[in-house]
């Protein structure tokens, strides 16, 4: 049963109440055993029983809950860095991606890697995430768009799964645009995901969640409607990409639909607002995203106000998001979101693990929970996202294993 | 006369013609006498006479002049995150300031820090600056705003000219903000400033640069104008804060009195950016202030078009830019300012050596020039500033010696 000294912990203590409560303790001990967090409190209070077990000595380390980074599209092809260059100069990422760049070129280099190229890169990937204090991931696949190459992404995610550093949960985005081949029948598109991929996808537990990107570029409400009421069927919670260019009342239908998420936002409605509310649908925002396209960034404050919880991520894709940085993610969601640090904290750990259906098993620091922890050189969360300078994670423990870092 | 080899090179390779303009050499050497650069160009090509020397593998890094912050308040008391909280929940950076927070606040706890605590602190700062590739940077006092004050920060700038990482160039900011005990007798701290501090400053050669904070909330043209002009006559050149909350004329009051550079520029007029153009004054751009501040960003490709060259910086401060990650400026330049990755690079190279005066040494790789050069894992520019995860700087060489980093 080891044992942290020497620490200050900050983590959400509830589910219920504003986003922005957490709890502190100012040199405190924690102790876990095997993968579980045993005990936590202030050092001079560390039971008897604990005083012979094997300490470390973290100096000073703020200690807070495993990062969650709840969407990303982790495996893909190629880069596009060209098309950052174009969107600098002023092009927008809607235009690019009319003609022919985008999605759609990711598309082409995805499918040209075999399972273990584009395993190999997702490694590394991984190895370096975890180094920002990341313990959990979920990854959308969605660069594949046919059977086959969407298969070969969720089996990549499927060998990920045996890391140690970082838990995986793997997402179905076949729906993510309409594939070339299928542009003039976009209906058998949808035939092909509802009657062969996610058959197949379930019956092989490749995938937790399924996902469709709403939009006028993308897929609309009714077609949205018919993918993720076939994987609600057979087993698979939605999420959805929403209100991202436009108001297309995704907000609404991911209420409707019984999400477990609704991502992006940056045009929701009032309404919207108010659905996501009513049916506890947790909302994800995606600053850098916002960034990258030079977009209206989400107003998260009009959606704590309402109580509609809002999770931070990065989006990580070649596109919009290329980057897994999430703790860059998290000081955007102060300055161009309007959320404080600790409602971003509690963003990137507690809410985004409801997000993902894990908030009873990670997301804060509690007895019983996973010993999933970051420990930080910083003296606060507040002084972390403001002075942005180095990456600040000194420390990663998965599942009680030091993953990253050293004590 | 060590040799660096298996490396990519790129740099401006000119001042004049599109500020976006670079070369670059694949699969290059460097070579270096003592301080300075004795040969460039295709490592086949390495003259016979330098085949003996000692030299190092690279493994592929991609070799950028030392990057150059141009603009920072880098000697500071204290911290102000608790305004970054109230800034995130939507309060203004005026209305703090108004307030009694602000400068102000950051001036009373540079006050309280003595010499040496003011020097262990930036040395810590230039430590971790140094890992981001940067080896020189314009420093600014400011946060004193009493004689003795402000010589304790420009001697504390003297001392860490001394140090190996870095090159510092000190700016006497006394006019950063009317200090609390001069409130209302504006005119006698300006003449505190002409009659005392300049001379002084001037004779012990304590700054190369003097800069009024050109605002509302601040100083007017008039008052920048006479210490400015006060300024130049004793050999300190001017460099100026203008237009960051409003269009106050600023760019053109700089273009009047000669100044190297104006800085911030949000709200700059079309006719601002003639004067600029017409004087050769460098604009700065400064977007960690404007994402912090939650303002405008500037639109440099206005500037850029018109012929006006923009350098890039990060402004540190512990108020409207607590962070010293160039690279990060560098990012939010290309998705806030409009600019493309290579006028960036150059932005914080050979442009930011004109807004110090310093491009015949610096800014650029070229043969005598000196050897200050940053080791980054990228592709190339634009992927660098693309994929903007970990930090990507390997290693950093100040006037030819290794300032950070292994090879």
């Amino acid at each position: 049963m080891p044992v942290l000294k020497n620490i200050g912990v900050l983590s959400s203590g509830t589910t219920s109440g504003p986003q922005g409560q957490v709890y502190s303790i100012s040199d405190a001990a924690l102790v876990w055993r095997d993968e579980t967090i045993a005990w936590i409190g202030a050092e001079r209070d560390l039971p008897e029983q604990f005083a012979s077990e094997k300490s470390f000595d973290a100096k000073g380390a703020l200690v807070v809950p495993g990062l969650i980074d709840c969407h990303t599209h982790l495996a893909f092809g190629g880069w596009r860095c060209d098309e950052f260059v174009q969107r600098c100069l002023g092009r927008s990422y809607s235009d690019i991606a009319m003609a022919g760049g985008g999605i759609l070129s990711t598309v082409k280099a995805t499918r040209a890697l075999s399972k273990s190229e584009l395993l190999e890169r997702c490694v590394g990937f991984l190895k370096e995430i975890s180094t920002f204090g990341v313990t959990t991931l979920e990854a959308k696949s969605g660069y594949g768009l046919d059977v086959a190459s969407e298969i070969k992404i969720l089996e990549v995610y499927r060998e990920l799964q045996k890391r140690p550093e970082i838990q995986l949960m793997p997402t179905l985005l076949a729906a993510h645009a309409i594939p070339t081949e299928f542009k003039s029948k976009r209906g058998k598109y949808i035939a092909l995901i509802v009657d062969e991929l996610l058959p197949r996808v379930a019956a092989e537990r490749l995938a937790v969640f399924c996902d469709v990107f709403v939009d006028a570029v993308a897929f609309s409400n009714d077609e949205a409607r018919i993918i993720l009421q076939a994987a609600n069927k057979v087993g698979l919670r939605a999420k959805l990409h929403v209100d991202q260019l436009a108001d297309t009342g995704g907000a609404s239908l991911a209420a409707e639909l019984g999400a477990i998420s609704a991502d992006h936002l940056e045009f929701i409605s009032d309404m919207g607002i108010q659905a996501l509310r009513q049916k506890g649908v947790v909302a994800v925002s995606l600053p850098l995203a916002s960034l990258f396209t030079r977009q209206s960034p989400l107003d998260a404050r009009r959606l704590l106000e309402q109580g509609v919880p809002v999770a931070v991520a990065t989006d990580f894709n070649p596109g919009s998001a290329p980057s897994f940085n999430l703790p860059l993610a998290m000081m955007l969601a102060c300055t161009m979101n309007r959320m404080s640090p600790a409602e971003v904290l509690n963003g990137a750990t507690i809410v985004a693990a409801r997000a993902l259906g894990l908030h009873a098993d990670i997301g804060s620091i509690e007895v019983g929970k996973r010993a999933d922890l970051a420990l930080l050189s910083a003296s606060s969360v507040d002084q972390w996202l403001y002075n942005f300078g180095s990456n600040a994670c000194r420390a990663t423990f998965k599942n009680g294993s030091l993953v990253y870092g050293a004590l």
